[in-house]
This record gives structure tokens, sequence and C-alpha cells, in this order.
């Protein structure tokens, strides 16, 4: 995975600190056609963390990551 | 994601910009084979947000971007 | 997207350049499997602009390029 | 392959850290839509090294990773 | 397109080169499942260009390169 | 293709170094779904090239693999 910044003061990353405060209820959309759906738990430079209503964890690369939607 | 410049000067990034403040239908076509269309709202080194005609919003990776049209 | 050289002394990008200069009439195949078709307009590091027989413009990221033939 | 960095600070490489330790059961959805499963033995910057309960070993590619899972 | 070194003295560059040098018939595999056919004419950091029987040029980014083989 | 660093000491190259020297029957799985099968004669930053039971030399492009596995 290349290097990366993580500059909390970007739009992109703004945005997905505050659906992690609000635990907002999220889609996102995966190159592999998948959805993901849950709410944000963390982000770092190459992932996101969802938990969904049935408390499972799920891990995505954000180089697989096509759109994200708050729901 | 990789380290990215932003820079204005550049025509895909100033083309997205004029789309912005001309807040003209636009087109995303997805390497996933989505298509997303509404006005861009920003744009930032890893991330298009367009609102739709219903004000949702879809954050879009430049990375899942196949190509970009005016309407 | 990541840091990128644009280097006119390359081949590749001198290639494209001539195809603008040109007008010549291009075929752009693109790693979601379509054909977009018509004149380069400009090119940068991310992106190169095509617009077709009706005016219409399609904005193409570099990214998504799989290849590309003079037609 | 891009250069990367591995910093064992952040949450995505802690976090499979934990299941190595843990020798947790595990789920990789790859981009090509295959699913490995399996206990993680290794990971560096470039791969992820899963061993199934026949003690076949895979080295997935983070590149290929959409996604992860404790099973 | 990210930042490429074009290290002449890497198996991978000077197996190109010799098909260069060789004219020898070659299968190039692309992630979209296309294969272009035909004998390299030039490399550089981003592209690849084959010649077909026919003398039609395809420029191919090696982005989208999944396997080369000679035929 | 991003600039990349080779280093010998990591765990996914030093396992491709002892799969060349064993000259193990090695299967590829790429993100286009091939799979290429037989012994990895050698690799770089960018490719790993096998060759088959008919001496059949394939170059895969790093950048499309998905998983590697000791046959």
């Amino acid at each position: 995975m290349p290097t990366t910044e993580f500059d909390i003061s970007l739009p992109s990353i703004r945005q997905m600190q505050n659906l992690i405060k609000q635990a907002a209820p999220t889609e996102l959309k995966l190159i592999t056609g998948d959805i993901i759906t849950g709410r944000i738990l963390w982000q770092d430079q190459y992932c996101v963390c969802l938990v969904d209503e049935n408390s499972e964890q799920t891990t995505v690369w954000k180089q697989a990551i096509a759109y994200i939607k708050a729901k």
C-alpha cells in the first residue's frame, strides 16, 4: 500500500471524522461491488472500520472504496 | 491512499473547480460501473462530493473514477 | 491519486501531445470496459479530455486507461 | 508495488498484529471476489500470510484486499 | 499515475528491452481481460507500445498489464 | 508503475526468494481471475517470472497479483 498523508484538515478526512463522532449510519460501496453498512468506529491512512447492528466489525481498505454515503 | 498533490493550476483540478462554481449537473462513471450524477459540492486530493436532486450526498473516492462529464 | 511527473520527453506523453496537435480520432479503452472515442483536447498528470463529434466532452482519469489507439 | 510505511502505531496495522497474536479465525475478501479464510501468520508492507485448517498457506497481496473480518 | 523509476538494470525492464530488440511476437494480457498481441516498439515508465501485423499501434498503460508472454 | 522498495529482509520478498531457490511449484492468482502456475525464475520490484512444464515463461506484474500459494 502506498505512503499516505492523513491530513485532518482535508474535507474528506474531516467528513469521515464527523461520521465517527455522530455514529451515523453509513454505507460504503466497494470496488468489488460489496456494500458495507454500519457505523464507523475509526479510520487511519489505510482502513476504515465499521460495526454493524450485530456488533460485527469489518475493516475496509480505503483502496477498495468507491463511494461513501450517510444513510 | 497515495500521497497526492492538489495543484489548482492543473486543467483537471480547475475543470472540477469550475463545475463546482457553476453548480453544473455532472455525471461520474466509476470503475465499479456505477454512475453518480449530481452537482459537485467540493473536492480534495482524495474525494469528490456530489449532491443529487434529493439533497443526498455521495462522497466518491477519486481512485474509483473512470471519467467525468458535464451533463 | 498519486504524485506524478509529467515529463514531456517521455514517449507516452509526447505521443498524446501529438494526438492533440493532429486532432487525431482516438480510441481510449478503460479498465471498466468503456471505450471513449473522440479527439483529445488536453492532458495533464491525472486526466485526458476528449471531445466527440457532438462536441460532448469526457474527462478520463488516466488511472482508468487500459490502452489508447489512433483510429 | 508502491513504497509503503509499516507503522505499528496505526490502528489497522495493530489490529492485524492482534489477529496474529490471538490466532483468530479471519476472513479476507479480495477485490477479485475471492474469500480467503484462516489464521494470519505474518504481515509486512505488501502481504498478509494466512494458514487454513489443512495447514495450507496463502500469501495475499494487501493491494488486493477489500476488507477483513474476524470470523 | 504514480512517479516511477525506469531502471534499465531491472530484469523486467531488460526483458522488455530484449523483446523490443528481437521484435519478438508478444502477448499482453490486461486487467480488463483484453489480450493485445504484436511486437513491442517502445516502452517508457507508463506505457508499452505494440504494433500488430496490420501496422496498427496500441499504447498500453503498464498499470493495466496483468502479464506478458513471448508467443 | 509506482516507485518501490525491494527489501530482501521483508517476509514477502524472502518467501518469494525461497520459492525461487526451491524451484517450488507455485500458483499465482491474478486480479483478472487468471491462475498462473509454474516455478518462479526471478522477481524484481515490478514483476515475477514463472516458467511452466512446457518451458513457457510468463512475466506477471506484481500489481496484478491477488495471492500466491505453494502448490
